[in-house]
């Protein structure tokens, strides 16, 4: 045990994360979730999605407020650039999903974090998406998530931080693991 | 061929794709893309990222403005909620690339669109995330993807323009198949 002056506080409630595990251990079917988006389309390549509700621990939760998400190509593909790329909304996920990690683990193992940061690419050779080349995939090649981390531990409690929240991240295993996805038409 | 009186208009520019997938089938160097993220921890689960330029066409590209997003996690994950969760994220993004090429591919078949929206959702067991069951995964254990489309053609039609989307999709590609991620320290 670390005796300090100061406890370490990151803003992650982490005694209520513990708590969570346990109760949902004991009642696993609460622990199944159903994350959802609507999606509009406006014109060309322009969409709008919002974001508010869930289903999870036996019930019907809400977001505080709807989210709103305006979806597009760049000008650069004869498109208005309404919005963000598709794909970057995925990296935007990642980079949040592995952001959030390292601050929960850290809170855990009490490690004060001074700041956070995370540039984040992806690779990609748009002669998949175009069509134009069949032994190229659509999606990105290859993917760097690079972090800067200020805080009060040592460069191998930092990396250790990071190997953690991707161990136990959601976006993580859905980028690097493969996912069912059934589309329809109602 | 059709004649008609009004042109189909789905608001997708498919000369200039098509020019350009032949300009980059010639040119494959600019065919290579590198999208980017930039993500600040913020307290908590809490980021924020934006997204501001890309490179690709062989040069450095700008958004006509930076767009900006916040990420966490919701109240009932004993978090503040000051945005959507990392996996909606997720489905924002497949939603976006599967409308947008559904557009597209409408546009180059000569289909007019008069509305498309579509419902997506992502089951997950969070006794994955929470590290309480090894054999649960931490992402989604399924996509469903439900498009409503009405548009000036059969419904044999509609489902083949939904079929070529997903053929075509980035992000369905992301999702549905295995991407390397390399996470560092800087």
């Amino acid at each position: 045990m670390t005796i300090t002056d100061t406890p370490v506080n990151n803003g992650v409630n982490v005694a209520a994360l513990l708590g969570a595990r346990d109760a949902l251990t004991a009642a696993p079917e609460a622990a199944q979730f159903t994350w959802r988006a609507s999606c509009t389309w406006r014109n060309g390549t322009h969409s709008h999605s919002t974001v508010d509700g869930f289903t999870g621990l036996g019930a019907e939760q809400k977001h505080r407020t709807t989210y709103e998400y305006d979806v597009d190509h760049p000008e650069c593909f004869a498109s208005e650039d309404n919005g963000a790329t598709p794909v970057e909304y995925v990296l935007v996920g990642l980079a949040g999903c592995l952001t959030a990690g390292v601050a929960a683990v850290a809170q855990l193992r009490e490690i004060q974090l001074r700041s956070v940061t995370a540039t984040i690419e992806g690779g990609m050779n748009i002669l998949g998406i175009l069509g134009a080349d069949p032994d190229v995939r659509n999606g990105f090649e290859d993917v760097t998530v690079r972090f800067a981390i200020d805080a009060d531990a040592s460069r191998e409690e930092i990396e250790a931080l990071i190997a953690q929240s991707q161990k136990r991240s959601a976006v993580y295993d859905i980028v690097t693991n493969p996912t069912k996805v059934l589309v329809d038409l109602a």
